[in-house]
Order: structure tokens, then sequence, then C-alpha cells
């Protein structure tokens, strides 16, 4: 059988994704999205120029020997505008984000100054010419593009969105998301107890695995491991842009999986990829779907969803940053590698003065999800490593991170 | 006036942060929540002995000359309970995640082995013993304790929730926030267009942090600057636990802030911390509340919602690692540094060979939210810097990173 490797498998996979088509959502749920046009500005900002800080408005010439007194003509607040010109030895008192004055050139904060009389005030220390002035439109410029389409719309996105009065915001879609789960040895979440069965985790892992990129997904449960329940079950979730199942890449013959992917028309690509934990991880398309088989292996699974699923749904939602973001570590203890796979090690990281430490978790048992509940990080050993020793400087993937990079591993593998 | 310390402040306000009550709320909505209780191994998993591979259950003892032929006694699929008994000679076919038949020790897996006929197969290779199996309670032994209180509910936290059917979830409680703005020239996003005034983005972004963090917050709109009408939105917003109060902490004669906290017996703690963009941060508490006063500036707002209201808001939910991560990047160009603040610059983050890369976005000016848009991250200069070199290793807060820390960061300030 075929083992794709790991670049190969990811990049067949995001050849057969297609961007989604757009839609229109309030500003308030748009965090995350990614804008699908460009944005113009619909105003200057600043509208005229303003003071940057509380003080007074001053001709900067005025002050060539400071202390000096000034006549105070005006109390300029934000909001209001100016209606005073200052002229020589005048100036105006000003608020933060207030309109400069006619006449006025420069700001001298409170601090460097004090109140002589309610109409003079004594300026203590100069200021070069445009000193705590921001200027019109520095911030915004009436009909130029102030943010393109394309961007990940995260919370200074989102103030500039607001900035030019765009409560409705043109994004791409979300994926649909289904997950069913098989196996007749599975309990479900809600099914009575049973001690002789395996409770199903999977649907739940790779539930909160998609929640975390901002997608709701649809959980199928558990198909039986009979050709007519699972036919039924997996036509049910064609009925999605992406269907994820659990524990379907089996070679056994008692999996009924690949006949009916088959009937259903489900062209599939390759169904092993040579990473561990993971290998049995298929990969399939319609017209219509795309159908990723996960392994039963509760840490297989997540591993797979992260190099293969996560970065295909963030490519269907127009992200540009595909992969999840890596970054160099220590290596606390040596850690062995055969086999001609690349394997994931679940690590803690730790920081010192000279930067992260990464620690195997206890079991690296691809059945142990409580490894994965207590990782930061996955290790990266290459495929052709033979080994690696205590402080060596290794890749580490961050598991919860949010921002994400345009390379897997970088120049890694 | 008193200039707080960047550390002096956070402290302060941490010290001045409970955690919040307990609730029980739905596995589904639990990710990224606190767990409050530790919770209990409800089951043995793997239930028992398992093979960890599709293939044939055997005794290793036989395999000791291969190939070797041996009689399939069963098949063993995933759910079902084993019938015979393998003997000398003997094998089964079995599934992963199947159960162990009696008399067996050891799992071959399907690759390394041939089908002669329905009822033989040919070994071919030997394995030693205990291969390919997994051990009962390997993974959960029933009424150990499996989590503890106080993890974050990560997407393999959650399936070991799933794993003992823990279908309702303890968790901290999530602070109720409400957001006010506060300035006569300011325009709300549904405001009708006024081309004098400035668009209100600080509601946006302090909501957009704030819904970053897990919490959808309460937009209480924009008060005007009369006494009246910021007593009265201020006291609505004492209603919530955490009040944010943008564009509160000038110092200016048309401020009503600070009087109108006073009335209301907000204890504040300090009015200015000694950071740039920044600095105008104010802090109060009453026995139910706490409120922050954010500068006007939106850079400035967002960078002082980081370092202040982030790691108090993560402190109330029970979480433990309360500060963006940081990273170490080498810096592309040399940054001055005068004053004796801690500043923050906003960078963007490149991969090379070497590791990360810092280059400060076009405009530093806090007033410029289009830096922040287009920041990965926050370049931290120690207060007591005289300037940064080309090639420096410099310290970056990650802005768009799920993970958090323990220290704000390491040891550098």
């Amino acid at each position: 059988m075929n083992h794709f490797s790991l670049p190969a498998a990811q990049q067949l996979i995001l050849q057969h994704t297609a961007r989604l088509d757009t839609e229109i959502i309030p500003l308030a749920h748009s965090l995350n999205r990614v804008l699908a046009k460009d944005i113009l500005a619909n105003r200057d900002h600043p509208p005229y120029d303003v003071s940057a800080m509380d003080g007074y408005a001053v001709r900067a010439k005025n002050l060539s020997t400071c202390p000096i007194l000034l006549t105070v003509t005006e109390d300029i607040r934000a909001g209001a505008l100016p209606v005073m010109t200052v002229s020589d030895g005048q100036c105006a008192r000003i608020m933060t984000g207030a309109a400069l004055p006619h006449g006025a050139d420069t700001v001298i904060r409170a601090e460097d100054t004090e109140t002589v009389s309610p109409d003079t005030v004594q300026i203590n220390v100069g200021a070069t010419l445009g000193t705590d002035i921001r200027k019109q439109g520095e911030n915004l410029r009436t009909g130029t593009i102030v943010l393109q389409a394309g961007m990940t719309i995260t919370p200074g996105v989102l103030g500039i969105l607001a900035m030019v009065k765009c409560a409705q915001v043109p994004v791409y879609c979300q994926p649909r998301v289904a997950i069913l789960s098989t196996g007749d040895e599975l309990e479900g979440l809600d099914d009575p107890f049973d001690s002789n069965k395996i409770p199903d985790a999977n649907s739940h892992t790779l539930f909160a695995q998609v929640s975390a990129l901002g997608i709701t997904p649809t959980l199928l449960g558990i198909a039986q491991d009979n050709p007519v329940a699972l036919a039924h079950a997996i036509r049910r979730g064609l009925d999605y842009d992406v269907l994820l199942i659990s524990g379907g890449t089996s070679v056994g013959v008692h999996d009924y999986v690949r006949p009916t992917l088959a009937e259903l028309d489900i062209q599939m690509h390759f169904w092993r990829v040579a990473i561990r934990p993971g290998h049995p991880f298929a990969f399939g398309t319609s017209p219509k779907n795309q159908v990723f088989c996960l392994p039963g292996n509760p840490v297989s699974s997540m591993v797979c969803f992260e190099q293969f699923v996560a970065p295909a749904l963030r490519q269907a939602m127009g992200q540009r940053r595909l992969f999840r973001r890596t970054l160099t570590a220590r290596l606390s203890h040596a850690i062995g590698h055969r086999h001609q796979n690349v394997e994931f090690v679940r690590v803690q990281l730790a920081q010192d003065q000279q930067g992260y430490v990464a620690t195997a978790t206890d079991s690296q048992s691809s059945g142990v999800l409580l490894s994965m509940a207590h990782a930061d990080g996955l290790l990266i050993v290459p495929a052709d490593s033979n080994g690696l020793a205590a402080g060596e400087a290794v890749t580490v993937q961050c598991l919860y991170d949010m921002d994400y990079q345009n390379t897997p591993f970088g120049a890694l593998i």
C-alpha cells in the first residue's frame, strides 16, 4: 500500500481544497474570520490636526525663552471645534484628540506648565515645531485601501473596520463540518455505561479541534460496523462540506468504510501517511465533499487533525497562514528514532534564560490521550533522523496557538 | 503623580482579582474553560488488554522460527469479546482495539503475515512478548484522578472528559464584562456620519480582545462628557464584574470620570503606569467591581488591555497561565530608546533558518491603529535600555497566541 510522505499528503489535500464563497456578517461576529474584499477609508482620521496630549496649543516660535507667560484664549475639548485663532503671546487650553486651533502649530503638555490665573498659563519647557500633534489623515485617508482582502480579522483589524463604519463585514464562509465515529466497541457520551465498551473520545476531541478554528461542527454520533448503518451515516455526512470519519482507516476484514465510500463516489487519494502516530490516515473527495478518515487512536486522530485537516479548513475559510506555529526549543533528554516516519513527540515546554526547553510527556503510546492533555506542543522528529540528543535544538509545533504560519515546519522536512 | 512600574501595576491588579465561583456547563461548551474540580476515572481504559494493531493474536514463544503457519481460531472485532482460547499453533485474527483472547500474549501486524486459507495464516516475522498490546487501564484506571482542578480544557482534556462520561463539566465562572467609551468627539458605529467626529474604535477593539478570551462582553456605547450622563453610564457598568472605560484617563479639566468614580465609591489604586504606549492607564476596585480606565488612543488601549486587563480576566476565570507567551527573535534594525518607560514596539515576525526575525511596523504612533492591525507581536524594550541594535536578541510578546505563560516577560524586566 502506498504510504504518502507528510509533505506530499499535505500538498495533495490543499490542492483539493477550494476557498469557499463569501458572505456578509455583523462586525461583532467577525473576529478571526477572513476579509473577502478590500476595505476603503470613508473618512480622514484624525479628521483635522489634533492634539496628542492634554496641554496647551501654542506657536513654537513664541517659546524661545522659557518659562514664559501666555494668555489662554479658550478651552478646546475633544469633539468641539475651536473658535479663536492663536496669535503671538497666546495659547489655547486643549484636550487630547481636540482640534488644533488656527495659528497654533505645537502642543505643550500640561505637566510642563503651571496655571497662573484662569486666563494665564506659564509654559516651563519649549518644544520643536509640530510636537504632540497628530496630523489629519495620519491614521486613515479617505478613499485609500486600509484593509486588504485576505486579512484575518484580529482585534486591531476589527477596530479599523469600526473606524470606517463597516458594520456588516464581507468575509469568506466557513466550511460546514460533520464528525462521525465508527465502531461497535464505542460507547457514546449519553449511552448507558458498559464496562466492556470503549468511550468515544474522538468525536469530542475532533469537535473541540474544529471549534478551536471558530467552526461549530455537527456530531453525527457513532455508526455501527455494518454496511447499511455505515452507508446511512456517511450519506448524512455528505450533506456537509467536510466529513471527518473517526476509526475508518482500518484494513481489517470488518471494515466497511472503504467499500461504502467507493459506492458513494468518493474518490480516495491515499490511505496511509508515513507519520507516527497517525499513519492510517485517508483522504478522499467528491465534487462537493472532502472526506478525512482519521485513526481510531485518540492521539493519532488529534495529530492527524492538526497536520492535515486544520490546514484544509483554514484554506477553505480564506486563511493564508495554514499551519500551526513552530518554535525552537532545547531538548531536555535524548529521544530515539528508528522507523522511516516523521514522528510527533508530545512535549511540555518550559522557559529558562536561554529560551524554551522541551520535555516529552510520560507516555508516548498513541492510546494515551492524557499525554495529549498534558502537552503544549508536538516535537517534530524528521523521518531520516537517527535520534535526538539531550540539549539539541529541536522544532516544536505549538498546539494552543491562535497564530499560524505559512509553511508547516520551515525547512526542517 | 505616581507612575506605577509595569510589574508593580500588574501585581497590584492581580492581588485585587479574586477567582470567581464555579458552575456546571455542558461538555460541548467547555473548551478553553478551567476545570473547577478534580475528575476521577469511572472505568479502566482500555477495559481489558487490547490489540494496538490489526493483525493476529499469537503466543510469542510459537514464533521462534519464522515464517510459520498458524491455525486461525476466530475473528475478534473491536467491541466483541473473544470466545476461543489461543493454544500452541493457533492464533486469532484481531482488529485494533479488540480484546486479546485467552492464551495469546502478543500481536503480529497484518502486514507481517500472509493469508494461506480462511483458517490458516503464515506469520513472516516474530515479535517480543507483549508487542502491540495495550494493557488494561494503561490510559485510565478506575478511581484515580485523571484531570486536576485548575487545568484548562484543551481538546485533549475535553477528550478525557468524554472518556469518563463527564457530560456536565464543573468550571470556574467567567467574569461579566462591560465596555464604555467616553468622549463627545466620538461617533458610534450606528450613528450618522459626521466628518468632524472620531469613530469609536476602542469599544470594538476591546470587545474583540475580551471575546478572544472566550468572554462575550456587553457594549454600553458612548457616554457624553457631562457628569450626569457619565454617572448614569458608569452606574450601569457597575452592574458587571468588570467595567472597562475607554478614554477615561485624561487629566484635563473636562474629565468627569475621576469625580464620578469617587462618588460611586470606586477606590482608585493608580492612574498612570510607566509604559509606552499606554501610560495613562488607571485601575480601581469596589467590593463588587473592578474598573479599568484605558487610554483613548486605540493602540495604547490595546496594549494596556493585553498587559493588565487580560491577565486579570484570566485569573478570575481560574487560569494559571496569565500572560501572553513571549518568544525570542532577532531584531532586523536598530530601535532607539530614551525615556524611562517600558516600551512596546509593534512588530511583524518572520522566520528564517536561525529562528524568528522581528521588524517594527511602519508607524509607531499610538494613534495609528493600522500598525496594530499589521502586527504579530509587541517587542518589549526594558525601561533602562539605551536602545536595541540590529541583530540583537529581543523578547516579543505574541499577540495572537492562545497559549499563555506563568510570568509576563521571564527575567527581562
